[in-house]
């Protein structure tokens, strides 16, 4: 059986049919966010979440963090993306972007050392990449 | 030197003085926030975050889950918090709320083998236990 399959009611169910308690039909735990699959519209499967920015004033959530690849992290890129990109798929058990691997490519990343939230312009580009609004001053 | 002494621009600084790259003034990552002590206003310590619940469709957080003592995970009560309680302090390195222990005790709590969130009372239970508008239909 699907890990994912549906229930009537649409929540996610694990294997045995349960409905998952970490998870409803609105809400997701932020450590189940953290760990799941990121998949193109073909299905292919780009890399997973690494975790994820909130924005503390308002509680929203800025940014999840794609990572790739990488041999025990050494190496691993980051790729912010605006959360609005990504759908959560219960069927795949992922998120799913429309986003090819092309376009992911030339994407603002960062290395595992230097993440740059420190610097104010580097969300805007983020969000400017992928045609988003920026929603902050 | 205070972990979370705020250089003069507010942002949160390591133990050498560095601003924190998982944390700026406006964005904290997500697994950071897992693990943040939560204290009362008279800077009593009363548990700390284990995870926190994010509306997938708005991309809101909507609940803050507390951990209580429990022995390896054992026993370990979960307390839901409304987002809006909890003020972040960069001095104390943690998480305010202006909750005094008693009417804590006295909160929506489960068992860390029952989550709730199946239950859509559940969730008007906790907002309406703290005096917060419930913010979903």
């Amino acid at each position: 059986m699907d890990r994912h399959e549906t229930t009537v009611t649409g929540a996610p169910t694990d294997d045995r049919g349960r409905i998952e308690t970490d998870e409803t039909l609105d809400l997701i735990a932020s450590d189940k966010v953290e760990g799941t699959p990121v998949y193109n519209l073909a299905g292919e499967r780009l890399g997973s979440v690494y975790n994820f920015m909130v924005d503390k004033r308002s509680g929203r959530v800025a940014y999840a963090v794609m990572s790739f690849g990488g041999f025990l992290g050494i190496g691993r890129e980051y790729h912010p993306l605006p959360w609005q990109v990504l759908t959560y798929d219960p069927h795949q058990g992922g998120y799913v972007v429309d986003i090819d691997a092309d376009r992911l490519r030339g994407a603002p990343t960062y290395d595992a050392g230097t993440p740059p939230w420190g610097d104010p312009a580097y969300g805007r580009r983020v969000y400017d990449y992928y045609g988003i609004a920026y929603p902050y001053v």
